[in-house]
């Protein structure tokens, strides 16, 4: 196995060693996995520049989680800021029968004070690559993320092959802080924040130098490593003639991105924790939220070193490829490749965008959706004013969460925590998706989707003209609490006609999904997870401007919320109400 | 009246406009204030160099707040933070019967959640010049702060006659944000933050230019200022022959500060809210966590303007010295004076520094202090280390704040909430207070000296050197919940014959106490305020590296302690345990 994935080793501690209230009975071979971790600010250098990261127990990124299917994962998460809540989210897992454990502030939970505790305690029920990462404000640019990976069961195989894995965690990153990010963010007029200064594989970027220097363009120097650097390349050494699987996720703040490995074809094998009908490309589109698996066969001359390289797509780029090395055994990795890095296709190519998405489809014998839906919920997407701040909404509401966590305030009936009535289930038919809003006001709201518990929902995402003339963004929605199959995008506005080119026969089960720049993309899943679910565009600067909307379903199912997870605005107050 | 003090013209809104039920009935002329306020990031720059403040309302330094003697100030503090908690501590207001008041997080209550508004309400009982500030992690240094002033009741004459009054808030700025601050102090090896890029008056400095550049040096550039700018100096305009007073009150982070007005004596008539006996002086210095009145006579040529400078003392300093105007009407507020403006004595010459602590003595017919004692509590000032780690420790404990304010723990003895051991009331007899530590270990803790109520406490503030040769610095205390006798400032190691030269005839009463460099300050006060006091370095990374203590007393009498100030930790958590 190569050193990489070594390095990535996860440490599991069983919770024997610890806490013995916390010891799940061994179901067949399940355990329960046992985490302490602390959050806190750190000097770091993960582009090679020095600014301040929230890490995990002096990790940057955090720890890596390996669990197998049908484990429970305990992470009692100490708050070490000095002065700010937190929360993690674990990206992809549904959390079923635990939804306070979404790690969402708001939504699911209250964020954790400083030097408080707070125990995440899931299971892992699928099989996949999956990550974490900060859910609060925008503390996932601040570096709150690390891999999840769950394992098939033992007595289970993958359907596929390999004699190795490695992983790829990859973001975007900024010299300048979060705090003053989000603030630039929220002022009138907006300041927006601009392209990444890097990119981070495995937290690892070099800004202002380069490993491909040569070919870089405008030139940069060589960069230098002795390899103990944390912004030093993590290299992936592979013995040749063997097959590998490729893990990678994003969690990138802005960047919608693509991969490649010199010369190496990649076979897609699974998406946001679903297997695909495997297919073959030279490069891919990850966006953020989103994870896959990859096959590459370590089948060219092993006498050479390859590129992997990551770019921008999806926005004008200005942030250089991210670079390491595919290093064949026993060369050494210290051998740069000759060769130019693989080409990230041009940043508005998207018929090539459209071509990778639209080759994922569900693995042959995978979850079919229902034949037909409940309801259908149209969702606009606009970019918009409000008094002079620049807003994102849907169906013209902008989201601004409020104090409250919805699991609570729905649970108990408080009327006064967020806007009793729900936003639209659709949008006015003559609005001109092609064109900026004729009236570009917007206004911000805290309503939530009801869905009926167990009903199938249809989302068709409707992206839209920004403000500007012939703009319209990429947007990355990322669903939370469940798996939705992607039944279909088109160009434009969507039409009734649409609903028959839908995929209904093997469309992929997936927790995130793109909408393309004046386009749709139409989903379905059946609301059959109680608890309170955000479902939001994954570009953290867009979530923070109001791209999101909250689904909720069979709270009143739910018997056992923990008090812990409720502790601030009026559920606090509620519980601290009741008098003995 | 001047249009300085148009400029900082308080808002006062009476409770009637808004909230019926916040009323207080009137005593005689005594009414209620009602401020709602809302603290937010707002992109500021303090010293024409733009950076992030912590504001309120929109405003930095904060609002104003002026008060009558006997009014209640009620202030509806709403969190605009995005992820961060916040508190506001009303600085030399006692808060006798409202110690949940005080807002210090983690002593009298838990952080203010973002998004969550608390109510600070409280008796202003003492005419004064106060100010307030944050009081959770470094927030004071991020720009949390603004003037607090109360006048006389009407019915009632100030021991002296003015014509109209300036105020002057200082404090110290630094480019780095106040997280990266708090970090670079938390590291290990710990890393320092210098001396600060500017100082400010009412939050304007001038980074990188100066109003005097003919006389600076290194040479500035001359500031060219169109008035409307934030970093605008504000010009204080005088009559001639006329007798103004200037309120002066120093929540700098760090620098001990002198000011002097060109030409022009000044009588010290109040210090921290408490009347002195007149004395006059050319210069005068102002420590953190200290306010001062002055007295100065428009009585030089009217054909000039004259300097108002404030320069760094005590360190080495960095920093430019902060220079306004003294502007006599009718003569142009822009004609410069042409003069240099007033040399701040040297950073070191700590007679100078003596001279004028020792002159501040109490007006006559002041409170006198109980003759005795009932309790002597010794506090050594350490720098020591904790595994590498810088710390500031009293008595060898670093304190370390605990998640529940002291004040709900001790009210509902909460014995798992903070060590229960107290801290010790003394140091070793044989400690050399002229040399480095022997042994520099120190280690942290969150125990409370308890007081009896009502008993007569004496404290010996003691000095000692720092962990360099010969290095010791000077740190201002600060006691909230109460007023101090200052007994004495002496040299070196307090001895049992210092007793006899403690001043019991007419010691200032303050707030606020220096101890100089290798000295010792002696203090009395009497425990008769219920609640849980904290007594600290005024500089805020000192405080937040360890040096403070916390004082209870009483607090068994509290019988309304409101629940919104204890919805954190183990007294948010008993309240939400009392089953129904």
């Amino acid at each position: 196995m190569a050193s990489f994935a070594t390095t990535c080793a996860v440490v599991i501690i069983y919770s024997l060693c610890f806490l013995s209230t916390l010891i799940e009975s061994y179901k067949g071979s399940s355990k329960t996995l046992y985490f302490k971790w602390k959050v806190e600010y750190m000097h770091w250098s993960p582009d090679c520049n020095e600014g301040v990261v929230m890490g995990i127990n002096g990790q940057f990124p955090g720890p890596t989680i390996r669990a197998r299917v049908g484990d429970t994962v305990v992470v009692e998460l100490t708050n070490k800021l000095h002065t700010e809540g937190v929360v993690i989210h674990w990206h992809g897992i549904r959390q079923i029968g635990t939804p306070w454990a979404d790690g969402t502030a708001a939504i699911s939970q209250c964020a954790i004070n400083p030097g408080e505790t707070f125990m995440y305690k899931f299971i892992v029920d699928k099989a996949g690559t999956y990550f974490y990462h900060g859910h609060y404000g925008m503390q996932r640019s601040a570096g709150l993320y690390g891999s999840l990976i769950v394992d098939v069961a033992e007595n289970v195989k993958e359907p596929f092959r390999y004699d190795g894995e490695f992983n790829l965690l990859l973001s975007d990153w900024w010299h300048k802080n979060v705090h003053e990010q989000e603030l630039d963010l929220s002022s009138n007029p907006m300041r927006w924040i601009g392209e990444p200064q890097s990119l981070l594989l495995n937290g690892r970027g070099q800004y202002n130098c380069s490993l491909a220097s040569q070919f870089s363009s405008p030139p940069l120097s060589r960069c230098k490593f002795t390899g103990t650097e944390q912004c030093a390349p993590q290299t992936m050494t592979v013995e040749p003639n063997k097959i590998y699987r490729l893990r990678i996720a994003s969690t990138t703040s802005l960047s919608s991105l693509n991969l490649a490995i010199g010369n190496h074809k990649m076979v897609v094998v699974e998406a946001d924790g679903n297997y695909v009908e495997p297919f073959s490309v030279y490069d891919m589109d990850i966006y953020s939220g989103e994870s896959y698996s990859i096959l590459f066969k370590a089948d060219q001359n092993p006498a050479q070193n390859y590129w992997i390289s990551v770019g921008v797509r999806g926005r004008k780029p200005n942030t250089p490829q991210a670079l390491t090395i595919l290093n064949y055994s026993p060369t050494s990795s210290k051998n740069l490749p000759t060769s130019r890095p693989p080409t990230t296709p041009l940043w508005n190519d998207y018929n090539h965008s459209k071509s990778f998405t639209n080759s994922i489809k569900a693995l042959r014998g995978s979850p079919k959706p229902p034949k037909t839906y409940n309801r259908r919920i149209m969702l606009l997407n606009t970019q918009n004013k409000m008094n002079g701040f620049t807003k994102w909404a849907i169906n013209n509401i902008s989201l601004s969460l409020p104090v409250t966590p919805y699991l609570g305030s729905i649970k108990y009936n408080l009327n006064n925590a967020f806007t009793n009535s729900p936003p639209p289930d659709t949008f006015s038919p003559v609005y001109d998706v092609m064109r900026p809003p004729v009236n570009p006001n917007t206004t911000q709201g805290d309503g939530v989707y009801m869905l009926r518990f167990n009903s199938t929902i249809d989302i068709i995402l409707q992206n839209a003209n920004a403000l500007a003339d012939n703009v319209s963004e990429i947007h990355p929605w990322h669903l939370h609490g469940h798996d939705f199959w992607v039944l279909g995008y088109g160009e434009k506005k969507f039409t009734k006609k649409d609903v028959f080119k839908f995929n209904l026969k093997n469309p992929p089960l997936r927790n995130s999904a793109v909408i393309f720049p004046h386009g749709w993309t139409a989903l379905r899943f059946v609301a059959d997870n109680p608890g309170a679910w955000a479902f939001h565009c994954h570009i953290e600067p867009h979530l923070h401007m109001g791209m999101g909307v909250v689904f909720a379903e069979g709270i009143y199912r739910l018997k056992n919320i923990p008090k812990e997870a409720l502790t601030c605005g009026l559920t606090g107050k509620m519980f601290m109400d009741k008098k003995l």
